[in-house]
């Protein structure tokens, strides 16, 4: 057992909180949207909480930490959906929501300090030069632009983008190692994939510098359909139209917008299935003429709309929002996280659809990925057992649709991260005592894991970048 | 024969210009890159050219001509490739270049008379607010925007945006009609494309609002390839580059570069196929490390040559310049317009350089099309006769990849614009007499012209959209 009273002395001077609920609170992400990591992760929880306010405090934080053998796992704003910022193995949650500035702004570009949460960044840089972050999740209220970084893949934006994956959506990183004298590291191009999505397991982000798109006022528009496959080909097709600037297209099937989006519930028919869109006020005449052509009928839109009191906007309907509505209403609701490959996608959706019926409940969102307009599934489930949910996986992937699935806590089996020879010489670079957010690399605790195996990953390898 | 005298009289206070040498050279445009369209079209001349500086005057042009059943034939800055411009039954050219004035700049649009170049109009959007079009050809610097409306169908931007077929890409036209009471009518959604590439055969535009994208200072970069399908690889492969923001990516076979960029020869190698790029700075490091993977060797970059003295930008050595550097090194090049259809594109591609080898040198136009990355051949063409020409355009077909022919001036044999009851019935609802730009569109001079003939449009007919 590591010496906490010793490594406090150390860090004296750093906000450091030991509170045990308020530490038990900045322990937990959103993992509870998974009964699978409820069950295992539901006792997790840090020793303390540090909340470092600028880079130096980080570098002093880690360097104390690893003096003392005490693991260290970074938080953003804990709106993760897989225990990304819970510390499996106790020690310091390095709280980072006081390093929230935002630093420099230029046109296609901000530099900003992890902590800072999107929605304020996204405000900043709008009011300097009406410009806003591509990418966001739907919790852009409250998450960290370092913690989507760290632990998210895409969001709202990715139909335009596409995902952190891709070069370009992250511009530079600034990391701090975990060793005995931390380094700060410049991070870009191919090795920024050390870092995404790694969970804060090989380095502390300290500074981000993201691309920005022109900020629009983004109009959102709810469009139905009586038959869940027209909704999809509608939503498809839509995200086909480059003239067309839309910002989010996702699709929910009936009778789910009616019974799960409460505050919308006046808009909605229950027999219909919903197109969730924001589209840009200049490309909007065009879209209404689309969508008229295509048959679907505009059931709301935010511009016309008589009272917008009390709603909130289409993208806390969609994402992972979809499945938090639903939750709300109806505990047993967890979900999955699919791909269905171009392009034969809409035939997936339509088998899928046929499978497995109103047990999985469709939500698609449509993204680019390697320059080709998907749906990216993130279906609602109504669980039953694990084995069943084990099932349902097994299903989906014996179709040809990969499953990134959100009920495993480590890189690997979540599959959105490969890990692979570079990846694993970065992190013996990085942080070589194996004490950032420990339990969350399986190549690394496990000498004899296979991080080799054929499987479809998000973020690929880094060993193909050359 | 009309009374040009009595015309004259009644357009008195409007400009007119009836110098025979200032006639000739208004009647005139690009149409010689087509020695077929030289034969045919090198005597076509106007009787005066009239140069209104304003709506009102347009109508009064309109109204004098209808009443004395003189043709008018609409001109921009005369930088059209068909004879889109040229006034085959003579009468009057209508000048539009001094209706020039940019009316309107809001976040995402702009409204601006027709015959506002599209450099100085980006200038001002730029100036104003950051912003500039979505598109424009390769001609942005002499043509004006209401001729690219009307006579073009893309270009720079494309690769983002599709053309200007795609709904969304222009927002807005207001024209005038040729009655005897001219009208003025407002088009928007599928109502565009009566008068979108019509070469203006059914009514004057006078003012159009344009979407406008974010003027980012695009950075250009030459890329070159030992193989010309390393190339175009290459090329497909940046385009799919969801984060990486290119405004221009286009492919142009060795040696056509090394023989025809001649102020950029000195940055090249004769047996180096090369990828011409419009990058924005902040996409221009993951550009960079893309590139690295991708074994491309960077030529060429503004941003750190050591001395850009004469060097015109990359844009100019895009789409119809191309064409137009070859010319001028070597008469006897022309031209063709080839789509190579998703997702075999790549295979056609070289199929046809098999076929055709250096007889059709190679240059690709990487663009958005129905949601997909395509190569769009601007394929230069070393002339022999006519009947090989059409030849080299069967052969085309024949492979299954579809023709728009830059040697027929008319629309339907153009391949562009697709004629159909719609049309026509607009046609006869805006011009009745026939009077605007005669002879262009086969369909209306030609009863019996079957225009539900099953070809490959890039306009696509009226009726579909319900």
């Amino acid at each position: 057992m590591a010496d906490l009273a010793k490594l406090k002395a150390d860090l004296a001077g750093i906000a450091i909180e030991d509170n045990p609920a308020i530490v038990k609170q900045k322990s937990r992400d959103f993992f509870w949207y998974s009964p699978v990591l409820k069950r295992q992760l539901d006792h997790v929880v840090g020793d303390l909480v540090v909340t470092p306010k600028d880079e130096a405090e980080v570098i002093r934080v880690l360097a104390a930490a690893h003096a003392h053998g005490v693991a260290v796992t970074p938080r953003g704003a804990g709106t993760g959906n897989y225990g990304q910022a819970m510390p499996l193995a106790g020690g310091i949650v390095l709280n980072l929501a006081e390093m929230n500035k935002v630093t420099a702004i230029a046109p296609g570009r901000v530099v900003a300090e992890p902590g800072v949460i999107m929605a304020k960044l996204d405000a900043e840089t709008r009011a300097h030069s009406g410009q806003e972050l591509r990418l966001h999740p739907s919790t852009a209220n409250t998450a960290s632009v370092g913690g989507f970084v760290a632990g998210g893949s895409g969001g709202v934006g990715s139909i335009r983008w596409g995902g952190l994956r891709d070069l370009g959506n992250v511009i530079r990183l600034r990391i701090v190692t975990m060793e005995a004298s931390p380094r700060t590291l410049e991070l870009s191009r191919f090795d920024l994939h050390k870092v995404s999505h790694a969970y804060g397991t090989n380095g502390i982000i300290t500074e981000v510098e993201m691309p920005l798109a022109p900020a629009y006022d983004w109009v959102d528009v709810l469009v139905g359909f009586d038959d869940w496959m027209d909704a999809v080909r509608y939503a498809d097709a839509l995200g086909n139209e480059d003239g067309i600037l839309t910002k989010e297209i996702a699709t929910v099937a009936a009778p789910a917008p009616f019974d799960y989006f409460l505050r919308h519930q006046k808009f909605l028919k229950r027999e219909q299935s919903v197109v969730i869109v924001m589209v840009a006020p200049h490309s909007l005449d065009a879209f209404l003429a689309f969508t008229g052509r295509e048959k679907g009928e505009i059931v709301f839109r935010a511009d016309t709309a008589q009272d917008l009191k009390g709603l909130p906007p289409a993208f806390e309907l969609a994402w992972n929002h979809t499945t938090l509505r639903a939750l709300r209403v109806d505990p047993s609701i967890t979900y999955l996280q699919v791909m269905y490959p171009f392009p034969d996608h809409q035939k997936k959706v339509a088998r899928m659809t046929e499978l497995l019926g109103d047990e999985v409940p469709g939500h698609l969102e449509f993204v680019r990925f390697d320059g080709k307009v998907i749906p990216m599934g993130l279906p609602m489930v109504r669980f039953s057992t694990e084995e069943r949910l084990d099932e349902i996986i097994r299903i989906h992937e014996e179709e040809g649709c990969p499953i990134f699935n959100p009920h495993r806590y480590t890189l690997e089996e979540g599959g959105m991260k490969q890990t692979d020879d570079v990846q694993l010489a970065f992190k013996r670079e990085a942080d070589p005592d194996g004490l950032l957010n420990p339990g969350k690399m399986i190549a690394w605790e496990d000498p004899n894991f296979d991080y080799r195996a054929k499987k479809t990953f998000l973020f690929p390898g880094l060993q193909a970048a050359g």
